[in-house]
């Protein structure tokens, strides 16, 4: 069954959107603006349920690429999305694709809710990576064998991109990266355009829907004076994924973060408040969060879900907000089963990210 | 009036193209393999002059791009040129455009002949660089206004990347070169696709034909034991370009080079041999020959034509092939004025290349 989402909704689903991005996928605020335009000027989206596509309809994922620190210095243009999905569109031959999230965190969920407003189609309720990851072939369109290209890039400068054809998706990520670098350090891209029975076989079901629920948790609990890390905990069980852990309290003490190869890439150190005082736990990320340490062992890791989160607001830290002081809870969402087949875990794994030991789910502390 | 050009014709434009790349424009011998493959399996091609075209005949400059080191070991597949072509005729909607070389030296001196072969069409006598140069904005067509994009790469993996748009020509310099560097150093370009009045304003005409001529002057003078070096420089007066000059002969001393930045960049400097016996002389390089230093002075600077020749054979020695102890003639070819103008210089002259003089012509030592 498909719903509406209007400008109502935003405010929630940038709440949910940081808090599924892992850290990474941009800071919402920006895409945010980008959707809440649109939507004021052409009303709001339908947004479809992935079993309610027709088989042979055209949808087109579409996102910004590169790395969220540059973001805060190379604002987007707004016209970049629409054009890389129309191109694409003009080059396949097609007009009337729907578009569709790649990854369900940050300015990446906005994107597609923009391009949908702007092109009064629908937007399809699924994504390609289920959080945010750092690079285009860690999605399960990926997984399932589907091909990324033709693919489209869009800058600021009305530069257009088209990868006609790159023999595999890493080549397409290894390009795509190239590209983007050169144009800047940020782009938006389109790319594996697919038609519904591909969707239906291969996307991350319900993650709209399930950031907009979560986002409205913190809010609601908020308005009621509960507390919001608890909300959050609950209102992540849906499509599949787990119910939320904070997994500990404290207090950020250093952070290190470098933007190379078109990466943020970094750590945070965070000491322990309360109960867990004399402990420190670091967080290791590239663009998103990847594992959680203490002392000698790794308490969570990819591809579940890694979010630090404002102690006091229960909001999502983006890593390129990490700062000395802030106080936090560091929360794991368990990811859904699609997310941890043997074949997704060989690319989003901890092996995935160069790490030399296999997937372990959170246990606890 | 159009001619016609064989296999018969290879080995001289081989050598003509690689007396005219200046060092650079990668060995011939690759695209000449590429060249005659083709010809002995369609026949000879048809030469076209710019005077004849029609008006609307759509021209494509079709080059191999990158590094000339990196071709020791990357040899291309073959399909790479005519799909560069191919699929920016489509991106087009055209199917009958004619090939043009970009550049009038080396490796792409050949390539428009071998896709003319392959597609069974005319190929046109004139290029955009009147030598060769290291950038994709070093072309007439450049200078004269004329857009770069859209623009197709292909690379060996039958890896297509179409820039459909860039806002202008240093962007498609920047672009191109980042995608080459991903795609292993070296891919085949179709790019300043335009109609053939606008080959007529801005081409650089008759330089297939001036290639030739130098390389058969070349032959001839070893078939009737007469000095080489003699005859390459009559045989340079021709199509707007002076009259050759041997600089100074001398023996090899030393050769630094570097690839970086999808550039082959270095120095050679060679010690006079007989009556320069005592003196040194350093060619500066960036996959091209920039300049001759001597003492204080420049000799000869770009855009004038500045190759290392074997002393014995008359033959180029290219960049990449320079080594310790060979006995070599330095030749400085004048540049037509087309490649002067005050527009030209400035996009190619010594300032062009990041040095902080203008332009001054060689007079002799």
């Amino acid at each position: 069954m498909s719903w509406q989402i209007g400008i109502e909704d935003l405010d929630a689903l940038a709440i949910g959107a940081a808090i599924l991005g892992t850290g990474g996928g941009g800071d919402p605020y920006i895409g945010r603006v980008m959707a809440e335009t649109a939507i004021r000027e052409n009303g709001s989206v339908t947004v479809y349920n992935v079993d309610d596509l027709d088989d042979d309809r055209w949808v087109i994922p579409i996102a910004g690429m590169g790395a969220p620190t540059v973001l805060f210095e190379k604002v987007p243009r707004g016209t970049e999305p629409v054009a890389a999905f129309r191109r694409l569109e003009d080059h396949l031959g097609v007009q009337d694709a729907f578009p569709c999230p790649i990854e369900a965190g940050g300015i990446n969920s906005m994107v597609p809710l923009q391009v949908a407003a702007l092109l009064k189609r629908p937007v399809v309720d699924a994504d390609g990576m289920g959080r945010a990851f750092p690079a285009l072939y860690m999605q399960t369109f990926h997984i399932f064998g589907i091909q990324g290209t033709p693919a489209c890039i869009a800058s600021e400068f009305d530069d257009f991109v088209i990868l006609d054809h790159l023999h595999d998706n890493y080549a397409l990520e290894w390009i795509a990266r190239g590209i983007t670098i050169r144009m800047g350090g940020h782009t938006f891209l389109s790319q594996f355009p697919m038609r519904g029975h591909d969707v239906k076989r291969s996307a991350i079901r319900g993650t709209l829907s399930l950031g907009l629920r979560i986002g409205k948790a913190v809010l609601l609990a908020e308005k009621n004076h509960r507390d919001p890390l608890e909300a959050v905990c609950e209102a992540t069980h849906y499509a599949g994924y787990g119910r939320g852990q904070i997994v500990f309290s404290g207090k950020i003490v250093e952070v290190s973060r470098r933007t190379a190869d078109g990466f943020a890439r970094g750590k945070v150190r965070i000491q322990g408040l309360n109960a867990d005082r004399d402990q420190s736990f670091e967080i290791e990320f590239q663009n998103e969060n990847l594992l959680i340490r203490h002392e000698e062992r790794i308490l969570a890791m990819v591809p579940d879900l890694i979010t630090v989160l404002d102690s006091h607001t229960g909001l999502a830290v983006t890593t390129e907000r990490l700062r000395y002081g802030q106080r936090v809870a560091v929360l794991v969402i368990p990811a859904p089963a699609i997310m941890k087949s043997p074949e997704a875990l060989q690319v989003w794994g901890p092996r995935g990210f160069d790490y030399d030991f296999d997937y372990e789910k959170y246990f606890g502390r």
